[in-house]
Parts: structure tokens; sequence; C-alpha cells
């Protein structure tokens, strides 16, 4: 087989790293490049890393160059996707990198993103339960966010297992600097990163937050309440999810037992040995989850924590995963397996 | 005044900031400088910053040393502070870097240290209620550990104004990796540490917990309980303190109201503006702390953020604090109030 | 002694590092602090750790303003200090830390800036032979370039003990981040820098290229010529430059003994033992500088390495330095002599 | 077809990238994986980054385990190879990733190494002229030095189209933390090697000295003489070579035309559009070198700068090209063409 792919916002980082993963994917022919106001540039300008492609001419984000693929990704920023999305055939596999169609309550879109809500298509977290099957039958992928991703394999086992109710999850995650995109602001400054760890977002008022509750409750949190504050530490890419949940009767044997049982025949998450904890340098530029779990009884909190590279398994590689189910191909092909370590 | 100080343990962080600090007082005249294996050797081939002390002759660390002196310092291995302490003169001033004679309860420290307990010196946390009456009044001062200091000040204002009562409280914290010391693991390596986080001491095992509860409980936690992860993160120095706690009827604006009011006379903390979140590269180099706090009233939590300098308000910075009290000099004598950045 | 000072430009990493260094400085008290387009604002929005000064407003960048001083550092774009300065009372020390007054061919400032010259004012590098009494006279100080300052210390005891002529110096320097400014350009971004090493301004064209020429041809190159590439490296701070210069009939060990000598007496140089190499942490935030050299007799070429802070030494700490002298304080007077390490 | 391939020094940096990318190598199956006190331990304890390889138990080095590969790579300490490739089969392909079969001049290898010479084994650059056929006709290969390999590449068409004559280069190398291997020395340590540049080895006695001389000789070189300076970069990954020559009469568009024309065919080395340079984060994880040229007319030098990964085509990767030519195979097979960016 081989699929006709066109990205459109090629220049940034989830663009970029769409087109990495696609160079490897052995039934894909990269089609159009668009992005908007570089539109007439080389990529080569833009994404030096993508040497193959240097000299591809960029081409503006119209439908006209979108027509006639056989998948679109979509990486634009949020609350454009609609449109495009529009205006594509209902054949054309669109995978929207974007938030736009995450979330299913137009209530929660409004409040965190402040624009008028374009939709819900089918999440492309295929390692939820029952999504796989919903991911083959479907044209239309809304891929998770970066954090959400990290955050809800963290909690996966515990809620399916029934280990937790999710009536108090506590998240903390560390990211890399490119989940907050190519955007000229001082405080991504180089000089400004480097060396420091800081927080935003604090409070529950980061826009990941109604989506992790959304799949908390998907995996079966009866009321699901979250706390859950990201922080930005001095690397380009990996996040590193610490997540906390009240849990009584459970011991860290039975909760490494059920995290171990429910991945078992996942394909891009592993269970580290006990005591074993994650590190995202483990991860980095691989589609990989890494996870452990254990209990801390003194504190009457279960903690499961997971690495993940933020532009593979949490933007582009998840992508990929959900666009091979959604055309028929086997799972992993094409997503690497093995991480860029040191 | 012109007190005469030696360092014990001068080759390691510790006691490389401590010196650091001491030639920059304008009290503090430098005496012995002490080690184990490395003595014989000049300062200058362990810490090449200290450039005004880089011909200085390391001596062993033995009692004879270290006698007549009004002040030492002891940045030794834990564990080992408590013999050479007891050779000391009881007028001489001992500050005890190391965890030796920080926990009150006994079997908190066989637990966790796996050692018999050395005794409980006078705190070095000069902002704990009436700390400062006793740091004065004392010749022993055990200097708090760098996650307790960072942690502890997040959570002060809230518990002594009892907008929490500390019966779960959950803490992640992202170091810098001085705070592991100088010793040579394969996990410290440059190339395994730059672009990487990690978790470690998972589940209520790391050394610092009892502490930070000692700490809740002695500012009014009726029933004490922690949550504690540590993140190691891709810089040298700094640590970034995520604290979290159940609240009820407390708002926003309630409880920034408590924590500038806490701090409003203490001169290393500033509460940062409203949604001014902390980032540690403000405050590396300096013995200053930066805070803030809010509430997340979908979640049920208070979120309070703390930044400080591991080596310096965690360790050296903290000493010098308690020292300065405990000679009768103003409290602030020789201690930067501005970080080094970017 | 109380000098009133004032820093225009104060918004950015020169006049940030210029304000961290006069706050520890016994004999100056803080005036006016002014931006251009950030005027209005409050100090701590732009320069979060100068903490004790964070609730300080930004005045306009005028003359009405900036008058009243005893001395005004200008950290301003290139190009437009001379229109500030010429306002400016003759009496009043004024310290410009950018290129305008640096170099003193009008050719050379026209190629390599672009723009008219705005004249030559004394160079601000006391360790030049005869520079010191140059500046205990003057009311006009042109801070040397970070580039060049690194370069020149490297070299000016070859220079000035005749062991090289000049004639092809190839100098290669490292620098952090910082050094660029902050402007907001897409390869300064955090993501973009952390990770990676690239050389720019290639070829001789760097605009410091003619002020290390005119630096060598002062310490008496007779025909001067250079070979000069940047590299920009993922750090905030720091500059280590390799220089190399065909040498004949002069050991390693006289060399090392020509650059003891030279700088036996400097305050802030510090040769260091045979075979021990700069590295810049070991300077980070001081204004020392870390030197060697030796002769690699089979390439019959000298090499000598330097490291300091390019935002210290390399700016706001030799412009503090040169202030001193001009002052008539001591020139050491309220200069950090110890880096922030590890 | 399918090699059946053994790493011998499996848990090094050298052989954890040989495995990364013989993972991704699609003639390939994986066979013994040795190592010497490491031996008995999982791969996953040593790699976490190759997760497919986790629980594979590590032998010990010894030939029995080693034989019955069709390749067998080394990844030992200098000095080692020599004993194991003996008891080899001489129908094996042995590819060693050390420098033991480098150097074709015993005294040079003695000056440098201390230890009695080997042997010489072709000499694993393809790129080298004539190199090729060599490659493809041998069972031993010599893995090229990672300084040697950047900085050849940077010369190379300099020398072969005659626009110099090696008789006065200057090379500068910043090498991420990689280079220098998992030896647990103080230096190396994360909080010593992040915000630090340091140079070492300095005046010609790196050991990659002779080896660079070595290749300028093969280009055509007809007096070599070198002046090397690695530098080490807080990164893990990656070296960027700064090489400069005397050079008369050549303008920076014919030197760019050269180097065009030079790697027109190569299919790892791209040659940068003018006036862009080389940054290492565009070739991390690839077996890409990206290359620039120009000539520097006032100083009277060509300059060129390359970048390369340091593990990757500096290592692993250019010993699996070298590996393809010996066995028949398309040599770009199994190699990344694309770097991991940002």
């Amino acid at each position: 087989m081989s699929l006709r792919v066109a990205v459109a916002g090629c220049t940034g980082y989830a663009g970029g790293e769409v087109l990495r993963l696609l160079l490897g994917h052995p039934d894909v022919e990269i089609g159009a490049l668009t992005a908007g106001s570089s539109a007439g540039s080389t990529l080569g300008e833009h994404q030096r890393h993508l040497t193959p492609l240097a000299d591809r001419r960029i081409e503006p984000t119209e439908v006209d160059t979108l027509r006639g693929h056989d998948v679109v990704f979509l990486a634009l920023p949020h609350g454009t996707s609609g449109a495009v999305a529009a205006q594509l055939d209902p054949g054309t596999l669109v995978v929207d990198c974007g938030a736009d169609f995450r979330l299913e309550d137009p209530l929660a879109w409004e409040k965190f993103y402040g624009s008028p809500h374009a939709g819900t298509w089918p999440y492309g977290l295929p390692e939820l339960p029952g999504q796989r099957e919903v991911l083959a039958a479907t044209k239309r992928i809304a891929v998770p966010g970066c954090y959400p991703t990290g955050a809800t394999l963290a909690l996966l086992p515990a809620l399916t297992a029934g280990l937790i109710d999710g009536h108090d999850v506590v998240v903390v995650s560390a990211s890399g600097t490119s989940g907050a995109g190519k955007s000229l602001k001082p405080h991504l400054l180089g000089s400004e990163v480097m060396g420091s760890v800081s927080a935003y977002g604090v409070g529950g008022v980061h826009r990941h937050t109604p989506e992790i509750l959304q799949n908390m409750a998907r995996l079966g949190a009866t009321h699901p309440a979250l706390s859950f504050t990201p922080l930005l530490v001095p690397m380009p890419r990996g996040i590193l999810s610490t997540v906390t949940a009240p849990i009584t009767g459970v011991s860290a044997e039975e909760a490494y037992a059920a995290y171990a049982e429910a991945y078992a025949d996942e394909p891009f998450v592993r269970v580290l040995p006990p005591n074993t904890w994650p590190t995202t340098a483990s991860i980095v530029g691989s589609n990989v989850v890494h996870v452990n779990v254990t209990v801390d009884e003194a504190a009457g909190r279960l903690v499961a924590v997971s690495a993940i590279d933020n532009l593979t398994k949490g933007t582009a590689g998840g992508a990929i995963q959900s666009m091979n189910l959604a055309c028929g191909l086997p799972e992993t092909t094409g997503l690497p397996m093995i991480g860029v370590a040191p």
C-alpha cells in the first residue's frame, strides 16, 4: 500500500515530527507540505533536520493543495483546523494534531479555549479500551494532547482495574520546551530556559485539564477530580508525569501486577521492573511509553510515573499510530521503538 | 567582629557553597579547610570557581585541625557528623549541613537512614515560628535538607493560617543535579542527565519525607500525611516545589493574602505578584525564595509553588543565615539577595 | 563616597547584569532605570532575579530622566548611544556597553556596522598596557565587546612579550546564548539551542573582528591578521576562546612563564596551573578570567585558552571595573571574585 | 540476507548506539551481546532506551560467545580489541569501534597511545577516495575516531581539489559529552558539565591528532601540519568542527563550488546553502553530515564547518555504513537520514 500524505502546518514542531516519522514509514508517500506565512520558502529553512526534504517548496495551506491525498495531517494553531477540515473530502483521512476536536463537552471547550466548539472526533489514543475499533472505522481523528497522553497512560490501569476511583487525582507533569511550540516568547528563549524549572498554568487553568478529566471519566472514574500542574524543564523533548491518587487496601505489589497485566499486550507501553522509575531520555525520539507504579501506604496514595516524548507518542507518533489503525495497517508500522540516548 | 571559621568537607558541593558565601561575608575569616581522601591537595583542584582560595592546602578532617575556630561548618557524609561534633568545644558554634541532627524521632531516623540516631539539634530554618529565638541561643545547628526547605516554605502560611490541616499533602519537587552531590554514579553523568527528567525515591521512601512531615507538624498540621516525589532535572542548581493540599471555603485571593501577610517581613522570601509563578533561574546563586499560591476550586486543592537554590537557601545560605543569628549578627549579613540570571 | 547611577536599557541582559553588580557595590546608589517600549512597567516583570528592585518603575530613556546622576550606564541597541550621550553633561561619567564608540577606524565601523561612525571613546579594558591611566582621566568609556575581551586577554602576554607577531591568529570562541541578547529570533529559542552547537558569522564577518584586530595592533602586532569564528553553545553564560598563532623557538614553559609574569599583578586574571585548562563554569557570575597557554611544537603554534563570563567581565563587570578607575575607587570594588558553581 | 551480528562491549555508549542502529537494520539479526564486568545483568539495566532488548541477558566477552556470527562489532576499551580479534575466524567480518587498528604509523601509535601497535586495518571512512572498493573487499574494519570523521569531512574537498595544501590547518572541535564515554570521572558529572564549555587535550596531545594528520596526507596534503583543540560542550551528542587553513587566490564561491561538487553524490553528506552554517541539532541521531565552507580573504584562510553526531556518523553509523559495504549491501541500508530535532 502507498498512502499519499499531506501535512498542513509543516514548519512547526508538530508538523516537523510528523514528517520525521512519515519519512521512515514504509507505506507513505509524502505529498503536499503547506504552511501559512512561510509558504514559498523551502522546508530546509525551517526544519534543518529533515535533510531529504530540504529542497521541498512549501505551499500555502489551501484546500486545493490538500486535496487529492489519502491522509491529511493538520498541525495548525488551535481553532483553525475546523475550517480546513470542513472542506476536505469525507473519504480523506484527516488527522488533527490540534485541540479542536478533542473535547466532548462544548462548555468545557468554551471555558478553556474561549471559542465556539468545532465538534468531537474519535480520540486518537488506541490504548483506551475499545478505541482501536473506533479508530479502525473513522476518517477523522483528534490526536490527544501531550500532557493528557502521559497522564492518562499513567492512570489507566489504576482506573480500569478499580484500584482508584479518580476522586482526588494530583498530576504534576514536567515537559520539555518543544511542547510550547516555536512561538517567539521571551520566556522560551534559550537563555531563559536553560538552568531553570518553572511552573505555569497553575491552579487548574491549563487547557489540558478537561481533556485529562474526560479520559478519567471514560476509564471509569465515578467522580473525577484533578489537580494538574505543568512544569517547564530545560530540555527540548519529553514529559515525565507524576500521578498520585488516594488508595486503600491495595499493596504496591498488587498495583504493580495490575499495571503489568493491563499493559502486557500494548506494543508501545512498557512497565519497567519494580523500583525502576522512568527517565525521559530513555524514550526520546521513540513512540514508547515507560511506566511504573507503587503505593505509598503512609500517605494513602498510589503513585505512578510515566515518560513519553511529547512530540512522538505525545503528538506525531500517536497520530501515526492512529493513522495506521484507520488505514488497516499494523499499528506499529513505521514507528520507532527505540529511543535516542544518551 | 571577625569570626574564624573552619569548613570540614570542603571539596563537595555543600562545602564549596559554604566557602563561596563565606568569602563574601564581611565578618568572617576563613580558617581550616579539611577533607578526607583529598587532604594534601589544593582547593583549586576541587573548587575551581573559588579563585581566591585556589592555592589553599586542604588538611585532614581531624579534631585538632578544627579546634580553635569560632564556627565549624560540617559538610560531611550522613552519619559522620556526630563523631566529629562530639569532640569539638561546647563553646564552638557547630553548623551541620548533613542530616544527622535534623530529626526528632529516633524511629523515623532509623527507618529512613538505617543507623543509630545521633540526637537532635536546633533546626536551622529561621522562618519557622519562634525559631529565631532558638537559633540565637544555640551553639549547635542542624541545617535543613534542601527539599524540606523548599516544601516547608511553600506550605508554611497555609498551615500557620489554618487554610489547610495537612492531612493529604502532595509535594512534587524538581531538583537540579548538585543536590545529589559529587558522587560518581552513572546516572549522574552529564550524558545521562542532560535532556532528561527522572523520578526517584518514589512512594514515600526519600529520606526527606519524615523531615517535611516533622515541619508540617510543627506548623500545626494535626494529622500530617505527605506524598513526596522528587524529580531530577537537567540543571545544576535549583529546586521547584509544587505543593497541593485539600482546602475548602478559601478563595484564591484569601490564600494569596495569607501568604503575603505571613511573609511580609521575611527578608529572604518574596511572594510574587498574583499569577506570576516561580522560576528557579530567578533565584539561582541567591538566598532568596520565590513563592506563590492559588486555589483550584474544581479540584478542591490549594496549590503553592516555591523556588530555591538548593545549595544556597537550601544548604549553605540557610546555614549562614542561622550562623548569623547564633552569632548575634544581622540575619542577612553576607547573603546574596540577587540571583545570577540569565 | 556614594555615586548616584542610572541605567539606560535596564530590561536587557547587559542592563540586568549592570544592575546585579551595582546592587553589590558599596559606593553606589541606584537612580533612574530606563527603557524604551517597556517604560511604565516594573523591573520585576523583566528581571525577576533582581528581587530587591522588583517593584521599581521603569522610566522612558530620555535625557531629563538620565540627568542628575554621577554615572550613566548605556545598555542600548548599537547605533543609539551617541544621540543620548551627546545630551548628557560632560561632567557625568558615561559608560557605554554598546559598540558605538569602540572602534578607532571609521571605515572599519562603517564596513561592519553599516552606519556613520559616532566617534571613539577610551576603551574600557584596564588590562591593556597604559589603559588604567587613560581610564582614570576620562568621563566617557567604551566597554569592550565580549568576544574581544576574551580573545584579547588570551593573546595579550604573547603579543606584549613578543612571542608572536600576530600575523596569522586563529580564534574560535564558544559563547553562551545571552551574548545574543533577548531578541526574539527562532534560532535562540530554548528548543533550538539546547543540545546544539552552531557556528555563525563565519568567514571574518562578525562585528567583533575589527575590534580584536584593533586590540592586537595596540598590543604590538605588526601585521595583524585574524580568522575569527564564533560558536553558539547551549548554556546561558560564558565564553571560552581558543586562540592559536604561529610561533617558533619558544617552548611551552617559556610561554607559560610569560603569561604568568604578565598577569602576576592583575586582580581579575588567573593563569591556571600548567596543563589545567579553563572551564567557563569556574568563572560564571564573576569578573574573573581564567587563562592558560602552551606551545604545540609539531604544529608550530602557540595555543592559549581563556574563559570569561560574557555578561560580567565581558560586559557589565568590565564596565564597572572601568567605572571604578574613572571614579577613583579601588579597581576591584564591588566586583565578584568568585564564580557560582556548579 | 540476514546477517547474524554480535556486539562486544554492549553496555557503553558506542555499543548502545551500534545496537540502536542494528535494531533498525532490515538485514540484521542480533546475536550475542557481551560485556566485561556487567556480564550476567540484563541489557535494560544499562541501555534503557533499547526497550525491545531490555530483557536480553549480557554474556561475558569471550571468543566462544562471539563465534558463529557473520559480523562482530567490537566496542571495547582501547588496546583490547587486538587480542579478541585475533581469535575470531578470518571469515567473520570484524568491525572495531576502538582506536587499535586506525593508525598506519607504529611510532605515532606508540607516542599517543603508549602501548604496542596492534596493526592497521582498512579505515572505515567510505567518503575517502577509493575507500569504498577497499571496504568492499575486507573482513576487518577500523572505525574512524569521532573527531577525525568530522574534521576530515570538513577538509576533504579542500584537499582533493587542491584549494589548500594542508601545511597549517587549525581545527577546533566542540563535542558533546558522550564522546568521553561512560567512565565515572568528576569532570563528566552533569553538575560539572551543564552550563560549561572547557578545552582539553590542548597543544597537540589529543590522540585523534595523528589520525587527522594521516587522513590529511591521504587526501593529498604534501606537508600536513595540524593544530587540533577539542572542546567539551554541554550536550550529550554532536561534534561541530571548525577548520581553517591558509588559502590564496580562491574565492568563497569557488571554494563552495568545490565542496558542492565533491559531495554531490555522497549519500550522507549535505553541503548546506551558502551562508547557512551547520548546527549539530540538525543531525543528531542521524548518519548525516552537514558541511559548509567560505573564504576569509582578509585572514587569508579557508573556513569550513562540519556537524556530525559523534555516536552515529562518528562511530556506530559509520561502522554500519562500512559493514554494509563489506557485506555487499546498499551503503545506506538501515541508516537514519533524518535527525531528531528539536
